[in-house]
């Protein structure tokens, strides 16, 4: 994730002896294709967000092995370890768009060249696409939950420090307006934001101890304007809100609730608000508020969610279930037939086909290099487009802001109880065609 | 988490700018002490596993602002930057020590200090804290669990890829013997390990494209050695153990069971096994076990589980829910009154008391520097440490091999059915005694 730091150790130990033996044996220059999908939804959800794709790119760029890192894989023998010396991903990648929804079978990602070269890259590829996908998911739940209204991510604290930077993105991706996090902001160019914290209101007591909030409110203001948001549950929120005004007048940007019954207390602060003639001040709600939350206060007075531990969570389902399974060695399709776990052989690409309204009707895989299906009057939007050709990323990828864009058009496409936050089955199916029996 | 980074940018925006704030009016410099306590235990666990400890007074160290990360702090004030660019922390940080237990309210870490230098700190140690802590917790249960037998740690893949680095970390303390990770095996020293994929057994197809499972054995035996484990399952079991024993003999290491019902399967494949005379060969089961899966096959012949999703993603538990709260300020107690987030004001400590047979009685927190509240004939054990003094981390702190081996011995202080896996209350209960009311 650093500039500059390699990423060939973010590994399984069984790739590398895997290697060894292919090198040994001679398989690890046969030609393959691995490919990445998800058998299922988590929590039985309506559709999966693509997320991780340009992460994973750059990852692959920077899969190298440092003299460094070499002394430490003392495990493996001479030539294994000059083969990683000189190691760089050569072959081809194919797959959906950073952004682009997927459903079960997907094929996601197809990662394409010798076992070798391929193998080696499974851990990082599917940390990456697993942890941003589920991020991305239940973020874009949240986004529909909200409905137009704004929502900042600020669950920073609940993950790991570095994950935490990567939610951050994949939730800006998934349509959330700001973060929280300095380092996200910085690296990835999400607008930032912020209020206060109990503590500061906790700071201002009087040389005997007792509480001051007007002075916290008040310092708050000189420092960062009136248009600051003021927190104002730290001991009683309807005198919270009273002094808030008397100190920064009606012209206060906003007052940010954390605790208790939100639908309740946004409905009290902004009648108080509204006698007190601060028409124009926003109400901020926090405190624990996943999709449903979310959802449920639609009919309440919130101009602004902060949302944290759910979406950096993945709100009850962490990691995407996404697998990296070899679909085809030197021509041949191949595939595990283990009990709950069989799957389709074959290199595979995928369209989607909408209605003349735009609506989506279902997913066609179909084999790699084969001709689109015929869909009849229905249109059909080609899922799978070249990512790495030759080792080197395409040009002209999108960047982080037109993903989000993506996205944002991708869902409107989607049957309408397609968007239900209920469990269910996918919102459109995927079928299979031209494949072997 | 990389050897020289600065961590100072995965924080929140808002500390910074209430930093700002409080240089502004003078409060920056009062003398404060933030605690990181938790209200509950996830999932009504009976106990937590204190884990990060060693990793946040790294980032403390490394928390610097480089010009490069000034520069994108251009929202702040002169007088801000200037300060962050000499900052180092010169407090004091006292807390439970790495691999502890807490229960909800154990003052799990005190930082004093100004408020300037403490308030900044706040969201690096939580993401730490409720990481580490979240993978720790849910692992104890697992080895519990397991019951003596070896567990392997071999989630990477289905957690972002650094926080996969700091589970295997986590899972090791909490009694975990492995991991697949190679990087955590780089810095932490953890035994790495590994077997094969089915890609492995996939990629070995015959001219024509039929599977040939022996030649895949055959060669991870020649690279190996017959100590390896071989994965059975990609086709039919039955067929997999047997070709394993032809082609390693009965001196093969193990062999890796991923799918179906693994009680009955490993019931089978051990007879087989004794039958063809491998009764040294040993069974590994994987294939999304968690605690309560671990613990319903203690009953049948597994050798070694190998654990994935479940343990990296906190199985149900993602984050610990700590949270990093001002207590004091100038030697005042301070408190937010938020309706169910109420806490208590004041630094503290804690000891834990033992009957005479040192089962543990419960936990008294007391004000940090008071006397041991008196026991009677219980004996007490202080459990909070001093960790940094002056900015400076103390000497001689545990390595990671010496917590993990303090949290095994202090799973054998708590009642016995502390340790079950069911839903209930914590194991102990948690006193505070000489607050004011």
């Amino acid at each position: 994730m650093p500039p500059n730091r390699s990423t060939s150790l973010l590994t399984d130990m069984y790739e590398l002896t895997m290697l060894q033996a292919a090198l040994r044996d001679g398989t690890a220059h046969r030609q393959c294709a691995f490919e990445v999908f998800s058998r299922r939804l988590p929590n039985e959800r309506r559709y999966g967000v693509v997320a991780g794709t340009a992460r994973v790119l750059r990852a692959v760029q920077d899969f190298i092995f440092t003299e460094e890192q070499l002394r430490h894989l003392s495990f493996l023998d001479e030539r294994t370890l000059d083969y990683l010396r000189d190691y760089r991903f050569t072959g081809q990648i194919d797959g959906y768009r950073e952004g682009d929804l997927y459903f079960p079978y997907s094929p996601i990602l197809t990662v394409r060249g010798t076992f070798a070269e391929c193998v080696i890259l499974e851990t990082v590829i599917l940390s990456i696409m697993n942890a941003d996908s589920a991020i991305a998911s239940a973020a874009a739940r949240m986004v529909t939950a909200a409905d137009g209204r704004p929502i900042i991510e600020m669950g920073s604290r609940r993950t790991h420090e570095y994950a935490a930077v990567t939610a951050s993105r994949a939730a800006y991706l998934a349509g959330f307006t700001a973060t929280s996090n300095l380092e996200a902001s910085h690296r990835y160019g999400i607008p930032a934001s912020g209020t206060a914290a109990h503590a500061w209101t906790l700071l201002h007591v009087n040389d005997d101890g007792t509480p001051n909030e007007a002075a916290a409110f008040q310092s708050q203001i000189e420092s960062l304007g009136v248009d600051t948001t003021l927190l104002v549950d730290t001991y009683d929120i309807t005198k919270g809100v009273e002094t808030a005004i008397e100190v920064a007048g009606t012209g206060l940007g906003g007052v940010r609730i954390d605790s208790g019954d939100l639908g309740a207390l946004t409905r009290r602060v902004r009648k108080q608000l509204d006698g007190l003639g601060a028409h124009n001040t926003k109400i901020v709600v926090s405190s624990d508020l996943d999709e449903f939350a979310i959802a449920g206060l639609r009919g309440d007075p919130v101009d602004v969610y902060g949302v944290g531990t759910s979406v950096v969570t993945g709100s009850g389902a962490p990691t995407a279930a996404m697998v990296y399974k070899l679909v085809e060695v030197d021509g041949h399709s191949v595939a595990k037939r283990s009990r709950g776990k069989a799957m389709t052989g074959c290199a595979k690409q995928a369209v989607r086909t909408h209605r003349s309204t735009g609506v989506a009707v279902e997913e066609i895989v179909h084999p790699f290099g084969s001709p689109t299906p015929d869909v009849g009057r229905l249109s059909a939007v080609s899922l799978t487009v070249p990512l790495v050709r030759d080792g080197v990323t395409v040009e002209g990828l999108p960047t982080l802001k037109e993903s989000r864009a993506y996205l944002a058009q991708q869902l409107l496409t989607l049957p309408w109880e397609g968007l239900a936050l209920s469990r269910d089955e996918p919102a459109i199916s995927t079928r299979f065609v031209g494949f072997p029996a």
